[in-house]
């Protein structure tokens, strides 16, 4: 069931027999010369819209994130860390009051890892300076380390999948998407690697918006092996989650 | 041109020939007992991505907004007015990175106005503050107060509008999700109405959620004729704006 | 009642008959040639000086709001947004710890309207976001929109009146400050009108100051018949407030 | 020259001869059994209309300081430290990004001190932090600090001016509202001292809301002498500050 | 006992006795051309350490405060205001939550005592805007205003005690820390005096870095002198506290 | 060098020819029924004081982390991500303000990890959303982390090492505080583990505060070992690090 497409009565009815509900969190931001800017967020919703199918709830996708090493790139947009903890922190204090008590985000992008764990200790923060218990399970999965999901990734494309604009991710979007293709000569095949700092010193680095990844080994089908992968994985853990 | 389904050199190319872009933003919360969570947010959604099809760029949907007082009726989800106001700077400020100098939101929901407001405001101060010189347009436009928009309500449905869950956005968003139709019976017919106040408040006033409004009165039908209405609208003040 | 000239005895005791209290507010900034720089507090105070005489408490005004678009003209200050929000949420959530349930803010400046409302939203936030219930009703009058002002300044100036430094403002600066009054011709006797964005854009195009507005129609004896009609229409919204 | 009372041509022409400004600020809040709410706003600003007379420029009061310690008794308003802090910032930004270069606060409330001190480190943080230089000069004068009229409270009063609801603030508001006057026997003559902590603890120590004063001994004519006193020590302050 | 050499049921047993705590807290800042920049966190660390070994329980030296103006000379590091405020509001609430009611601050470091009080303002904020009682008791103490320590002072060193890099924090540096001391001629031998501004401004007025001081005046032998006198003074301060 | 031993001129020197500092960080947390509440800041105060000794600049320890889940456990400290966010903002910007632009943090806390990589990319958002470029390096080292550290620790302890209250890092404290050794039998040997919540699911799930871990296996001399081996692998980063 898509929160966004079922009326409040079908809430209140859901929640009479599970109180766990997953919110697909993703990123608009460059993805080299051939993957899309929506990458990040279209992983997780295409995956999050497969459990929803088979009946978990999950949430209209959050889709700007922790992106500000790409603002060298137009088409990028990213929140501050402290604005995105903020949105998680209101995110989850909402479900909270309406009767939630396990909130599970399907993430799409490695820059939001970090922010949304300290986003989560912030929010238990409240209960722990209060010496009160918080009643609440918070969990991130990525559904880009599934374990599923990295045996196909090191299958199909080995030290090629790198680590930004990887060739799973942009097959996944095709899966999606699959008008969305694009076709071009890389060069070089393999982008470069490096750590990562402000924009500037990003764009410096990685002048196509790549890292360590050659993309052009994407295809819609490899795509649709993704999706199935990560949708086994995610299957698993969510049940035991909301349990 | 959708900005999650391009990529960043075909931002480049865009950001040649023009500066601004299209923001849907709306809310996910209650509509009443047929009125779908994800109303005001589909509602621009749809109609930006018609002006989309005709070239303009549309970023994807905020699809959290300022929702507090819906917080009674499970499915609503609220970000504070003062993470909203974060959320827009973050966005505005991206945007103007990367090159942007015209940004126009296209909002759902008639509790976020105040707040983006208020956001814009808060943008312009950094410039006003410094006593220098912004070369930003912020625009915000509500679908739902359309010029066409409101001579159709009040030709359809007249005082049966109301102010939430109202006949007009209902059937905008069966025209946009036609198997999300709800049929049933409200009693009463019309709504109460009243000051907006706490989410506790507002349950006692508007016990199913809707406010002054009639949404059985909503077709498809309706929604179609909505929707061109509000794109019709939006395609003049686009075209003047990006110029 | 004028809180400030008060003991806190004597307000212990007007809490046992009543909770609601009357909290002017406006701003500090120009107001083209001949306009006070503090206008939008003058007017505000000196209503509300009428309906304290009556009995109702009236807090001291809070003199300086949301002027960023001002700041290229000197003698204006101005609170950000965010900082708005927080001096209201302060004295709302002092005089509710006091023992006040109802809070009227008589409002003297339009650009305070957005950031009012959306501090409103940020305090019911508190208790949506904790599923409590809020004891407070918070209200904003604007006096300039009262019915009988608009109906007096339509008959008075008609599209004279504009949007800032306007001759109904102007008047009532001057029925409560007779010696601040000044004539000068003003050139164009009409102010342009336009869009409000940063402080250098608004200087931009409102070179002297205003927008809209012919303020050399004002008369001191306008202002006294300003100042009547809104304490009409106050005492009004006040008398069912408070109960 | 009164701020709220001039144009910003006026304070143009005034900018090109001095860039200094005076500020009072104060605070809402209890002053005991016979002591005017608004005490802490009323001195500062009785002394500085004194100065404005003479030429010096001076800004509408802050009449709401961070006075949380008095919450226990209704009438008190308070702002938290750090809102006062934003404020006192964004009128400092506002005046600098208007031409000012020299601010200067004439204090009426002891609790505001420490907060004014760390906000004017906060508003050099800025400059500090960017290895920038700072054009301003930020003074707080408080006016029951000033020599003279230290000397004359000690010859008055001794010992029984205490620190809070002292005779010297309370003579002074009566010298400024004659009719302000309040008689009454205090009980005990001299009130108790002690820390001060939260509002409950305060209330608690203080039952009446004095600390250690015996306000009974002020009369209109000392409020006169007090004025004189402070207005002389400011007079000096200021033309050295100015220049 | 020192918290960090402590285990938690250390703690534990700890509290069924007492309730205090006492944390050193001090500065990294420049201190002159031979003072260390570790001087006002070694001194409050040094004094604490003394009464540890009597039995009181001592924290972490919080290393790093208020010291902006210092930004000048490299070696020195600050935090903001605001920032100093948001740790010493978590320290207190952590120390709250795990059984603590009495936390008291040895403070080495002038430029922190407004911001300390602040902070103490804004922690008790929270008990008086929520119409609650706090529990807590905080003490600030700043060993170089002790009276015993002041007594000495001026016997050894008169006006060039001054008001940073002093002799006599010099002095407790060299008796904590015998290697560190260095001997140099300073010129002028009396540091100049003056307010206090922005980092720029700082080094403009006092190019070495001194205000107002001689301390080549001091000794490793006076140092010794100090540290007993603060030492004497503080025990008689925290076993008043304790209890 | 260390930072608090030195004096202004001394840095002054060091940054003609390096321009890094190391920073070590820690928690203040309860370890376990024998660890020390200061485990986590003694371990990288110690190793940063080897190099230090071999040259490398190293400022005082920040002793306090984000440690919210300890809060059930007395002596524990935390401060809130939001709040280390903005200590390591400030140290950061301070030292970039003071001539530094690498700035290596040596820590010793797990859960400080993705709070110190949420800062770093809050600093890194002011360039990127200014489209300025950063000069800054940072970076963070984990000692627990450290290759040759995790070598020694499965050698001598296996799955015994555990996640929190860990045998190595007890060792290393032993080494640095030969005093604080505390020998005790642990009941069970191996703490349990699990996920990480609030302070109250946490005292809950590992009721002697260890997790996963057997501290008792820990000796002074495998503490010496660790800190020769983390040293070893510090020393190659910095030396790649500052160049």
């Amino acid at each position: 069931m898509r929160l966004q497409l079922a009326t409040w009565p079908d809430i209140e009815t859901y929640l009479e027999s599970c109180d766990a509900i997953l919110v697909p969190i993703g990123s608009t931001e460059q993805h080299g010369p051939t993957g899309l800017i929506g990458t990040d967020a279209i992983c997780p919703e295409r995956i999050a819209a497969g459990l929803a199918e088979e009946g978990a709830l999950v949430a209209p996708t959050i889709s700007i994130g922790m992106a500000q090493h790409h603002l060298g790139f137009p088409g990028s947009i990213a929140l501050r860390p402290s604005t995105l903890m903020a949105v998680v922190e209101d995110v989850v204090r909402s479900l909270q009051a309406t009767g939630f008590r396990r909130v599970m985000f399907l993430n799409g992008h490695g820059g939001n890892i970090a922010t949304m764990q300290a986003a989560f200790s912030e929010i238990w923060s409240r209960a722990s300076l209060e010496a009160t218990s918080s009643p609440l399970s918070l969990k991130l999965v990525n559904w880009f380390m599934l374990p599923s999901v990295r045996r196909l990734s090191r299958e199909l494309y080995g030290d090629a999948e790198g680590s930004h604009a990887t060739p799973s991710e942009v097959a996944l979007t095709w899966f999606a998407y699959p008008d969305a293709r694009r076709d071009a000569t890389l060069n070089p095949r393999l982008a470069p690697d490096g750590p990562i700092r402000d924009a500037a010193d990003f764009r410096r680095r990685f002048p196509d918006g790549r890292c360590g990844s050659d993309p052009t080994l994407a295809t819609p089908e490899h795509g649709e092996r993704f999706y199935r992968a990560a949708l086994d994985d995610l299957r698993t853990i969510w049940t035991e989650f909301r349990s």
